[in-house]
């Protein structure tokens, strides 16, 4: 049985763990959900590679950097960090991260967040159970949250 | 028992340390502290992984950074090694900083490192101890120091 | 029989991945071609993690970054991971990106990322099956996608 | 007997290496020198590494980045990969970098060269004989080369 | 007998790698050259770690990064591999790198990139064969390519 890792955090503002799980297990009913919540995404790196440890096959990172320089430059951390636990252990780490000043209101916000983590979802899902969709999808223009760009005709 | 590292600064202007310990013990009197003390914030990362190295279960890097822009590049520096160090090793580094140009005066200075150095405290208790809590307060908006943002309605 | 990595994106405009296998297979009908197609750049490291692990003897990793702020930063990190892979393992990942933003419209985007992406498989059976090659080539300003530089006279 | 290394280089304009030799040697006549001499900072942490691989128990890494925008990254290069040693082996590595344009002229410059490397190599000396010294000293604002900030009252 | 790799790029617009296997030669004819030449900057740093674990006892990696700001990136992520392949292995990478904007004209630039190279390659001699030489330079602020900038007095 498959095994899927979800790290999020409370400093998020939605919960995006939820909807992950919910969106995960609407997909493929039988696998399994290990979620560890951390403080900030600054902590996402660790928790990833804890249940990447633990037997996780595939981990999404689920965060909401703020809108200050210094919350723009911990989102670029967690993200290098994110990348490093990957190149180490071979495992895909989902990032999906929102950030606060990507949305005009909370309104906004709640939507981006939760199209967002279930498209990505559906990713973790087509690269855990069916890569050749991913392949078909190859070089179409896919975005996750906002319209697709579409293929270069 | 479970072992808690300290790895503090003689550069800040604030015992951060001593105040970690003190809101460690108050909440979980069983544990045992391993402090290592050193120079500066670039020095924290060798710090935690030989408290890693040492046993600890999780280690908490406390540090002030200055407002100069080298200081605000050593922090980043710092930051990125301290997130290496769990991405190797898998064990939490919860990074503890206040920025000397985060507070008005020395008085709000005292204020904040305290308060966010008690919470993060906690943070470090749930994760060992509770990690049901943290996934409770998932996408609630908690901030260290400062005011909650809350979660989006 | 030597196996050659394709990592490539669904984010991309383009199918650089198809686009690669072709020039790899005109150029050498017996390498065995192993592809992995993920979301987003930000995937790629771990990609090609996978397809090293997994037998290849190189990879190419194809993406098309976008032309946003945010966008430039991510192909920061994940040419920082991709590098960080080839460190750890010693095996090329040739780095094939097309910036949204080189290219002043559609046809100009296609025709580079088709150009660059056959140039850079030319290098990657280069580096394979004939390295003195490229050690002829030293020094001559070569380039991939637009005009040579040339090597100074 | 307790080792201690020395990375120094060639590009800096005053002895750092010889300076910390006297001030480590005044303070603890048993230690063991081991002291290898590079040509700027870019290879530092190689020295570093090959330091600690070679048995020393700390390592000081001295150097002298530019006023330039290109030495400036370099010394962020270079500090980043010190930190990277640190991560990997949990061996401590001091960086003393004292950057050109720090000083007024160069009488300041050695000066200031010299005061932050017999201060950094007291703390080498702590941390490696005397780590409760450093505990004491938690939080009260130390600066090595220009004056204390000494704590917050 | 010692071995040392020269990994250089068909991108650099001057022939540096054999710049750097003539003058290596010329002072020790007993060394045995391995040479990888690579498409780009990026690519050195996985021809480093390919030479170091073929057994070279130390690496040049020659490279002529462009003018413009992406090309700027790219450095900066080839030299921050370079120094990570360092801290892996212990093994040093001599790190050559002439900027295509250093110099006014391709004149000054090919006397720019020779000149750099044959100190380089000098360093690399004195690094393996004769590393009191160094030490005895130690702080006299030795420059590589244009003048030295002396000790201070």
């Amino acid at each position: 049985m498959k095994r899927i890792g979800i790290a999020d955090t409370t400093f998020a503002r939605v919960d995006m763990g939820a909807l992950a799980i919910d969106e995960l297990k609407s997909r493929e009913a039988s696998i399994k959900i290990e979620r560890l919540t951390v403080p900030g995404i600054k902590d996402l790196p660790c928790a990833a590679r804890r249940l990447i440890d633990g037997g996780c096959h595939l981990v999404m990172a689920l965060g909401m950097p703020g809108a200050a320089d210094i919350d723009k430059q911990c989102a670029h951390q967690a993200s290098q960090g994110l990348i490093m636990v990957q190149a180490l252990t071979g495992i895909h780490v989902i990032e999906v991260f929102v950030h606060l000043d990507e949305a005009r209101d909370d309104r906004e916000l709640k939507w981006l967040a939760e199209r967002r983590t279930r498209e990505h979802a559906e990713n973790a899902i087509n690269l855990l159970f069916h890569p050749e969709r991913l392949t078909r999808q190859a070089g179409t223009g896919q975005r996750q949250g906002f319209e697709d760009a579409g293929p270069v005709e």
